[in-house]
């Protein structure tokens, strides 16, 4: 049997007979000749036929092989790769059956989103979804390779864990034998733990939150990319790195805008911040100081930026300093978690940091508490029982070196970046209160069927 | 302040002063002169100095700053890669003490394996540990390189899933809300689902088995590699493509081989499968068959292949093929998921396979039933409520090509290479029955203890 060629190597192949899996997107009769566009993970190209093609319905997967030719000049298709050539088909093999549509996914999605989810094996199909997934792929891809060139090295973390360690807030139960055992918020404690055997590490890693509550931005299931690095001189180095890395990210993605753009159409495309060399770094009441001298805003006492807030520094940034990053630096001591290092010279606040971006939150870090006393009191003066972190604490009995890290949401960042309105557009298959995969309210009323 | 200097970059710096960072692996004193070997990410170093470094104790982490000199011929050490150099310490800063050590980790680490896993934090930082990840991110890193090149897409799949879809037993249940959810036994139908979106995708997943068992081959959460692809012509490509990745898997694994051999010691080296270009093929019942002929077992009637059918036919694939691998095909369908392929010429068989290699299993897969109306009577069969598998038909009522996958553990997979006796050795933090970090029996039965 001939290879099968992908349909982007099409124009490469003219006067040349080729064999072509894919999907019937779309379907034109003209008289007595047939016009099918298919779709593969390459793009689409139309072919020409008989009334052979006539039986095909989108969706189906078909196999076609056929002769490339050239278009005329005036037949020409500017609008895909392929428009300069189309294939004369002459033998066509059904390889699966579509069903009826239930709505149209050949030309534009025109879908609201819980039709979107509720048809994701469906939806998944459109060029306009795909290009979402391949920039959530192409994010890992430079995540992991920024860091291992770094000398970071990439570790597996469980999501199993025995104690609700950062609390017991918003954490899922498992059943796990004759325990309970609880779904990891974030890797955490792994990845410092980690830094004690490697010094620089980095994970993907799938982290839980119960927040029963619906919102654009939350999940209760989401991809982390944490990295956390040891034997630093400074926490500076920390959110360094992140904004560096931030900045590698964007430059890869800037290799595929022009792809992506087009596959996700007019007013669609990718927004990558804009970065300058010295991103500006502002500590929290310097930033509440500058809001209100703006706008009048007088948040200067805020534990945290209010989302108006965000924004409005943001706009700073980028009127004053020409960058659309700005990385915040002393949140309260409080307001962040136990193993938060503690500014010596003002021990109120942090060596914490986000990075926002456009108005939101990209980046969130940290120096952390490396010494054993130290992190033991925290956990102690936070009403937490010590007793529960004793396999996290071993770490640092024996010689843990100054540490820190931070953490990116893999779904989040390609939301970002896309401008898309809800983060489940940006994951395959979002869970939140209500759904997952299917709608939960209605499997909960649905009357019980009998098989 | 100066530059860190990574201790293998040492022989290259010869007379140069440099700064150094690391944990304190052995410390010998010699009347005044006190010897420090030093241990950082890359390696060990000897630090040579006077009463100064007297008070240093194993794996306090510290920061020293010193001359590289040259070591007398007489004094080099062939064993360790910097032993033509040492450093004579000028300044040294502790950065973080430790407590005692519970045990000797500067030398060999002579501990059992409830041991090593009861101080993992600690006993991660031997040598022999650290080489263990180090061949589980390159097996990582490989899996990805060789699909990425071959046209296949990474996707990330969630782990908590609506219903108990391949069954109802091995599964942890989730408090989701007022509902209740599982951890995912794995990404099956999700990577299914996106065959008719992406056609070819592969995922690193992590996957849950609530087996109430205490074995040296399972764990109850880990990393499945997993790949799925759509249009294959034939289901021996998929067999095709698991026997190329593997191979591909061995040749970058040999290229850190010598490394770390050098850091897991005598005898506990990689163990590298021997591949030939034609690896075997056999159904299970041509094996079963061999395996009475050249023993007298008759076990061709099984199902399945016992461990010591596994080790025969692993033998014999080496003494008369010269391969280490072997492939086994044909399952029956009975055995195999309601997903697997049946054979048209024999229908109580399946296009299945698994790769053995050197006794035990590595790789596992087959093609899968594409056909909507097929899969839906075989979900039917095995009295499965096929309501309960409406997210995942939907993928196949809308023109699902020919398809087929496998799936590697990831752990499984570092534990051959290293010949572990135990896949909890491969695990950073493995969870089993009676562990999730610590001991889940003594913290039932220990007695309440106020914080």
């Amino acid at each position: 049997m001939e290879e099968r060629t992908l349909i982007n190597q099409t124009p490469q192949k003219i006067g040349k007979k080729v064999r072509l899996c894919g999907w019937v997107n779309t379907r034109r009769d003209h008289g007595k000749m047939v016009f099918i566009d298919l779709r593969d993970r390459s793009g689409l190209v139309q072919i020409v036929g008989d009334e052979k093609l006539g039986n095909l319905r989108p969706e189906d997967a078909i196999e076609i092989v056929g002769l490339v030719k050239e278009r005329p000049g005036n037949m020409v298709n500017e609008k895909i790769a392929t428009g300069k050539v189309e294939i004369e088909a002459e033998t066509v093999k059904i390889l699966a059956k579509s069903a009826e549509l239930p709505f149209d996914v050949g030309n534009e999605l025109k879908v609201q989103l819980p039709t979107l989810l509720d048809f994701r094996p469906l939806t998944l199909r459109h060029p306009t979804q795909k290009a979402v997934f391949d920039v959530q792929e192409k994010i890992a891809q430079s995540f992991r390779d920024y860091l291992t060139k770094d000398g970071f090295k990439e570790i597996f973390c469980p999501t199993i864990t025995a104690t609700a360690t950062e609390g017991g807030a918003e954490l899922f139960k498992i059943g796990y034998f004759d325990h309970q055992a609880f779904l990891a918020q974030s890797p955490q404690f792994y990845k410092q733990i980690a830094v004690g055997a490697f010094e620089r590490v980095f994970t993907l890693a799938h982290a839980y939150r119960a927040e029963p509550s619906i919102t654009t931005r939350h999940l209760t299931e989401y991809v982390g990319l944490d990295v956390e690095m040891g034997f630093i001189d400074s926490w500076k180095e920390v959110y360094r790195v992140a904004d560096n890395l931030l900045k590698f990210i964007f430059a890869e993605l800037k290799k595929v805008k022009p792809e992506v753009d087009s596959l996700r159409g007019e007013g669609k495309g990718m927004i990558i911040p804009e970065t300058v060399k010295e991103t500006p770094v502002l500590k929290l009441r310097e930033a509440q100081e500058i809001i209100f001298k703006r706008v009048g805003r007088d948040n200067r006492q805020e534990p945290d930026l209010q989302p108006a807030d965000e924004e409005e520094i943001c706009k700073w940034a980028k009127e004053e300093k020409k960058s659309d990053l700005v990385i915040i630096t002393h949140y309260p001591t409080k307001k962040r978690p136990m193993y938060s290092f503690p500014d010596p010279q003002d021990p109120d606040y942090t060596y914490s940091f986000d990075i926002l971006g456009m108005g939101v939150e990209w980046v969130t870090g940290g120096q952390r508490i490396n010494d054993y006393q130290q992190l033991y009191d925290s956990i102690k003066n936070r009403d937490y029982n010590p007793e529960n972190f004793s396999f996290y604490l071993q770490a640092f009995k024996y010689g843990m070196p100054p540490e820190g890290g931070f953490c990116l949401g893999l779904e989040r960042i390609t939301q970002h970046v896309l401008g898309l309105e809800n983060v489940r557009q940006a994951s395959l298959f979002p869970r939140d209160l209500s759904r997952v995969d299917v709608r939960l309210t209605e499997a909960k009323n649905a009357p019980a069927k009998k098989k």
